[in-house]
C-alpha cells in the first residue's frame, strides 16, 4: 500500500519594509505592504513532514516534538482545509488521483533553531506546513498561490514561500485574494547580502506582535501616515534598490523602516516598547560605523523584539562581527560557518569613535548567527521524515 | 547714588504637549503649539540678579558663580540686547527716566538644584533673566510680551514667566510677534496637580534638544503629520481637560504626547532615543498602575532625557511613590516636603501585577522631587541679591 508522504523545508525571512497592522484579522490581510529577505536554510530552517493516511482517526500536528491542539477555527485548520480543497479541486479534474483530501493528515514539524533564541518562528513554520502539504498533494499551485494560504496562517508566513528578495503585496480585494508574496529577484540576483542575527537578552516579555499590531491600528495618530504616505514610497525605492543592487539605497531604507515601525509601536497607547538598551547601543555601533566609514555598509533591522538582524555585504560582515565582539563579549567563540576568520577579542574600525557605547557584560548579547539571503522551500528526501512509520513523530519531546 | 538692580526667580515648566521643532531657529518659532505646567519655585528655581551701572565696563553674566561670555550674536545677547531697546522706549517716552538702557548690567544667576539632575535649566534661567531685567528697567511689558523675548533664549522660557497651566501658541508671523506663551489657567484654578520628578541615571549622552529636533524636523516622516493634524486636536482637547479639571483626560493625552514625541525622535535619521531601560520600566509601573485602579490615577511625561515627570492629584502621590520606591530603592530617604508619611520600603497597590517590571539595582533612579504645580516669576527683595556692593557674585564657582 501506498505511503502518501511529503517532507519539506521552509526559510526564515526578516522584514527591511515591515508589516505592522491588520485590515481584516481573520484573513489576515495587512494595512500595508512589506518587503524582506529570505534567509539561508542551511542555517536556519522549519521542517515539516505530512502524511495523509485513512487510518489516521483525525488531524494532528506535532511541533518541535510537542503535539499542537489543532483548533476547530483557528489559523492551523484554516491552512489544513484550505490545502484540502485545493486537493479536491484536483482530484475533481482528474478521478484517477488518490482522495488525499478525504485522508486525516498527521504533520511533524521542528525548526533546527531554539525558540529561546526569539526569532520568529511562525514564518518558516506555516510556510513549511503549507509547501509540505502542496507537495503531499501535488498540487499545480504557484508559491504566490500557496502564499496565500499561508498568510492565513501567520502574516509573514507569505513571505517565505520564495527565496531571494520578497514582497508581500497588500493587496485591495475584500476576500484577500490579491493580498500575496510575490518575488522580487531570486538569491542569484544579488547573493552578496549576508545577515548578522545578534541574539539580544531582555528581562522583559514584549507584546506579542499579534495584539500589539492591532492596538497600533487602533490608538496611533501617526501610522495612518505612515501606511498612506510613507510606506507606497518605500516600497517603490527598495525594489529599486534591489534591482539596481544598491546596497547603500537599500541600507538607508532598511533602517528608516525600522525605527519607523518601532516609532509607530511607541506611538501606541499603551505605548509598546521592543528595543532595550542592548538594541539601542546596537543601533548606535552601526550608526558610528557607517558614519567612519563614510558610506553605508551595514543596516540593521528589529522586529517586534529587541534581537538585531544586521544586513551587510559579505565583506563588511568580519569587520561588523568584531565591532560587536568588542562591545559584547561571548562566553563562546564566534561560529564563523563562511570561515572569515573573525577575531573574538574584537577590533575597533579605523576612525571609530569608540565612546558611542559601553562595553557591555557577558552574555547582554546570547550569540550571534551569521547567515546570508538563500533560496525558497526546498523538498526533502523521505530518508529525513519526522514521521516513522506508525505515522507519529520519530522525535517526542 | 541708586543702586539699579533687581532680583527674581522664576520656575521650572515641564510641557504635555511637546515642543519639538523649529520653523524658524534664529528667532527660534516653533514647528507645533506646547503646553506645559508650571512648578513650585518653593522646590525648583533659578534666581536672577541684574544691576545697570554706568561705572561697569560692559555686560557681564554669571551662572552659578561661573562667568559666562555672552557671545555677539548669542542668544543671551540677544535677549539683553531687546530688554534695553524695551527699556530704551520707556526712557523716550518719559525724558525723567534715568538712561539705564546705555548702562552695561551685569548678571548673576542661580538654580537651586543640581545640573547632573539633567532638568532643563534653560527654561527657568531664561525666564528668570528677562523678568528679572524687566524689573530692573520697571517695564509696562506684560508676561506675555516678555515671552516674546525669553523665547528667543530658549523656546520653552517662554512658558515659565506665568505660573499654573501655560499654552505656547506657535503663530503665524515671519516676525515672530505672535509666538507667545499665554496662561489657560493660574495656579489656584487646579492647585492640586502634584508632580514626582525622578531623576534617571543614564550611560549614554543624549542628543542636544536644539541639534536633534532640527534633525527630526528634516528626516522624520511622521513628524509633518504629528505638527499639522495630531498637535492642534491635542493642544484644544488638553485645555479644555485643564478648564474642568478632568485629570484622566488631562493625564491621557499628557501619555500620548510624550510617547508620540519620543516617536518622532526615534522615527529620525539616525535615529534619537531618550529613553532608556529605568524610563521603560517608570512608563510600564503608571501603566499598571492605572491599569489595576480601573482609571487613570497618574501621568508620566518624558523631555529629552531619560528623567520621568509624573503628574497626579496630590492624593494619588504617596501610593505612587511607595510603588516606584518598591522597584527604585534609594540610598537616602524620601524626602517627602508635603509629609505624606510615603513609606521608604515601598509598596504595592491593590490588584498590581507586579512582573510588569524588576525591582532596579540602587540607584537606577538617582533621587525623586516631590513638588506641584507653581506660580509665574517671583520679585524678590534686595537681601536676595546674588550680587554684591562691588558689582560682582556673592558666590563664585
Amino acid at each position: 500500500m501506498s505511503v502518501y508522504q511529503a517532507t519539506v523545508s521552509a526559510p526564515v525571512n526578516i522584514a527591511c519594509i515591515k508589516y505592522w497592522g491588520k485590515r481584516d484579522t481573520k484573513l489576515i490581510l495587512p494595512t500595508n505592504s512589506s518587503l524582506s529577505v529570505t534567509l539561508d536554510q542551511d542555517h536556519l530552517r522549519s521542517t515539516t513532514t505530512s502524511r495523509a493516511d485513512p487510518s489516521f482517526d483525525k488531524d494532528r500536528l506535532w511541533l518541535n516534538g510537542k503535539e499542537e491542539p489543532i483548533e476547530p477555527v483557528g489559523r492551523l485548520s484554516t491552512c489544513i482545509s484550505e490545502m484540502k480543497r485545493l486537493r479536491a479541486a484536483v482530484e475533481a479534474q482528474n478521478p484517477s488521483a488518490p482522495k488525499l483530501s478525504t485522508f486525516p493528515v498527521h504533520i511533524a514539524s521542528r525548526n533546527n533553531f531554539p525558540t529561546a533564541a526569539g526569532l520568529a518562528s511562525s514564518a518558516s513554520g506555516f510556510a513549511a506546513l503549507v509547501a509540505s502539504l502542496a507537495s503531499l498533494y501535488d498540487l499545480p499551485a504557484t508559491p504566490s498561490q500557496l502564499s496565500l494560504i499561508a498568510r492565513q496562517g501567520s502574516g509573514s508566513a507569505c513571505r517565505s514561500l520564495f527565496g531571494g528578495y520578497v514582497a508581500w503585496e497588500m493587496g485591495t480585494l475584500p476576500d484577500g485574494s490579491d493580498s500575496l508574496a510575490v518575488e522580487i529577484a531570486p538569491r542569484e540576483h544579488w547573493p552578496d547580502i549576508h545577515a548578522l542575527i545578534c541574539v539580544v537578552s531582555d528581562d522583559k516579555k514584549g507584546t506579542s506582535s499579534t495584539s500589539g499590531m492591532q492596538r497600533t491600528v487602533e490608538t496611533s495618530a501617526l501610522l495612518q501616515h505612515r501606511i498612506a504616505q510613507v510606506v507606497p514610497a518605500r516600497m517603490d525605492a527598495i525594489k529599486d534598490a534591489i534591482l539596481r543592487r544598491d546596497f547603500p539605497a537599500f541600507a538607508r531604507i532598511t533602517m528608516q523602516d525600522s525605527n519607523q515601525f518601532h516609532a509607530v509601536a511607541l506611538d501606541t497607547d499603551p505605548p509598546i516598547f521592543y528595543l532595550n538598551d542592548v538594541s539601542r547601543a546596537i543601533i548606535a555601533l552601526i550608526t558610528e560605523y557607517n558614519r567612519a566609514a563614510g558610506a553605508i555598509k551595514a543596516a540593521y533591522t528589529y522586529d517586534a523584539g529587541p534581537n538585531a538582524v544586521i544586513y551587510a555585504p559579505k565583506e563588511n560582515i568580519k569587520e561588523i562581527a568584531e565591532l560587536l565582539l568588542r562591545y559584547f563579549p561571548q562566553a563562546e567563540p564566534f561560529a564563523d560557518p563562511f570561515s572569515l576568520g573573525v577575531d573574538n577579542h574584537g577590533r575597533l574600525p579605523d576612525g571609530f569613535n569608540e565612546k558611542v557605547a559601553k562595553t557591555f557584560p557577558v552574555a547582554s548579547v546570547k550569540g550571534f548567527i551569521h547567515t546570508r539571503v538563500g533560496d525558497g522551500p526546498r523538498k526533502l528526501s523521505a530518508t529525513e521524515s519526522l514521521l516513522g512509520s506508525n505515522g507519529l513523530p520519530t522525535f517526542l519531546a
